[in-house]
């Protein structure tokens, strides 16, 4: 292992030699990464915290988005004085492999010297965490205080439990589920059908010349977004409040097919800045990482093997609003778990806000993932 | 009124001089209408019962569809000795206005002979009512014994016991709500987005040359087809089966992006059957229609205030996995009717199906609306 200290501090990025044998069969050699980090790895490195990041996120958890220029998503959560203690911890968080802040993905240079495009592996769940293994192996990291993430990342969180669970104290997963549902691959169906139902699309191949296919991105974004929110935060920040347009102090029905709806207004907006900041075949490749992921499937069929013997602490959150990873999912962990003999606390948090509430200042989150924390460091 | 007995029978179309005066402030005239009827008329006119359809539904209830030669979309309920009785009763079902099997909407011709396309007037459930109510009265009918619809088709239901409360003897409302919900807009909203993303729909003008917006139509259709089922009817129905591909026996994952899912390759099964009988510029103005509807905005804001002194009697059925319109909107429902002094059933059936239990062969939905009738004809 090779340990640089000059590797840690902001907008981090190397390239491994490899070789990264995924899932399907492919291998990746070179593989390049994009990481941040907060705070400083203490002498015996042991306050290492990895944060797994969702779907459409990034590696800017703490810290303003060099494209948006907005500050990072976990801001509630990473902080000074936050559960995820820049004073105490030294938080990383790596771009995941398929992604396109960064880290290996379609966007990628290939061999060719062209973009991969359609041409990048698909990837899975397990593959992700095998790459940012490898990267904390470049950087010295053996053992994780802690892995946390929600959504994607607390999938991601339970593959590191399963995969390597010697290099884990302490596991937290947040609205997340340890499959992916009917529902949940007919969603990103939806956005992936979408994405490909532009013809600027074109087979993947939109990055030298052309647009990309910003309209079919966009659509898929909106049909997504749907399931982040909950029906009941729907009805209370929007409800069927009409827009107000131009020259208008309240909104009117036009009769046409403008955004009257706030809601419709809102949705367009998710759908139009979502563009500027990802890529779509990334989408394509993530979504299809997050539909394959079953780690029963990987371990017999049987969820409780996945954590079998583990010295792994865990905590698992979920919101009562969540329908995209619902509570009875997280029970479904948390009942493995047990089976498996694991320590696990476990939490349903209520909240209006759905499967998103994981991202926001929610009630109860911060002071569970801080006391839990706390717990494992003896305080 | 004109009575003319070669009216009724199968796949008829007329046309009405009008005027019929619109919600929006538009007037259509004449009016073109495409209805099909099933049994007949008794000589005092007494036995008709109106069938209002859904979204993408039409008036083929219990005959084959001329376009796709499947049989009628609602064969449990109509016939011989079913609920809706051929053998007893006048069945009626008009294609709805905006749509486009027949009865005017955006496909239709307009003054100049050519296509209105997006030059038709954005309409509502309203007037949908308004116009199947000139139909009925050119027909001779002038009292129906019962209008029955699910879905959409409910919402007509509940417009016209609010309309014509003196012509409608009894009302049964399936699987519906006296609203849309911000929600039930937002899944319009990604629709009609995914429609007018197509490069092939050019502003609504795509009859006379060209392609029409097969893609996302089909896109549309994918996304509302999974707030039609059940998160616990898909898993039931296809869980993570993979799906076999030509020469497997069983499915394997391609490490691809084709349909490994079943789930995958029946979505894209009912996008792509869909726009071979569906107008995507109809599928625009009927969204519009639904999302605009708000029985109590117009009534003052109380819901209660659209039956007031209402005479017809009510059933209201809803089902237990419905999420797209759920129990709690037809309590709200209920509770007006209620609140109004009305008569009124309600009851909620036990399905895995989702809001599509209203089209299959849904055990008590059945009883409930034959019992409903027949206790009306003092059976």
């Amino acid at each position: 292992m090779v340990y640089d200290t000059s590797l840690f501090g902001a907008a981090r990025t190397v390239t491994l030699p490899g070789p990264l044998t995924l899932d399907g069969g492919a291998v990746l050699a070179p593989v390049d990464f994009a990481y941040e980090t907060y705070g400083a790895l203490n002498a015996d490195r042991s306050n290492a915290i990895l944060i797994c990041h969702a779907l459409t996120m990034d590696q800017y958890v703490a810290s303003a988005h060099p494209l948006t220029g907005k500050p990072g998503w976990w801001t509630a959560m990473v902080g000074p004085g936050k559960p995820i203690d820049t004073d105490r911890h030294f938080a990383i968080c790596i771009n995941v492999l398929g992604s396109c802040m960064g880290s290996a993905g379609p966007a990628s240079s290939a061999d060719d010297s062209k973009p991969y495009a359609m041409r990048f592996p698909v990837i899975t769940i397990r593959d992700m965490v095998r790459a940012q293994a490898m990267l904390l192996d470049h950087l010295g990291i053996d053992t994780l205080q802690s892995v946390i993430g929600g959504s994607m990342g607390g999938m991601q969180v339970l593959e590191w439990a399963a995969c390597y669970p010697e290099r884990v104290r302490s596991a937290i997963a947040i609205a997340t589920a340890a499959k992916h549902s009917a529902q949940n691959i007919a969603f990103h169906e939806v956005g992936r059908q979408a994405i490909m139902a532009d013809p600027n699309w074109r087979g993947g191949d939109y990055y030298a010349d052309g647009e990309p296919p910003t309209k079919g991105l966009a659509v898929a974004r909106m049909a997504a977004h749907i399931t982040y929110l909950s029906e009941e935060g729907l009805t209370e920040k929007f409800g069927r409040r009409l827009q107000a347009k131009p020259g208008q102090e309240t909104g009117a029905k036009s009769f046409g097919f403008d955004a009257d709806f706030q809601i419709e207004s809102y949705l367009r907006h998710q759908g139009i800045s979502f563009v500027d900041r990802f890529d779509a075949n990334s989408y394509l490749y993530i979504t299809r990482a997050m539909d394959y992921f079953d780690l029963a499937e990987e371990h017999g069929g049987l969820l409780a093997n996945a954590f079998k013997g583990t010295k792994t602490r865990f905590c698992v959150i979920s919101f009562d609003s969540d329908w995209l990873y619902p509570t009875s999912e997280a029970k479904t962990i948390v009942r493995a778990l047990n089976a498996s003999g694991a320590e696990v606390s476990f939490v349903e948090l209520s909240s209006p806000f759905g499967h998103d509430a994981f991202l926001l200042d929610t009630p109860g989150m911060n002071a569970t993932v801080d006391g839990f924390l706390k717990a494992g460091e003896g305080k």
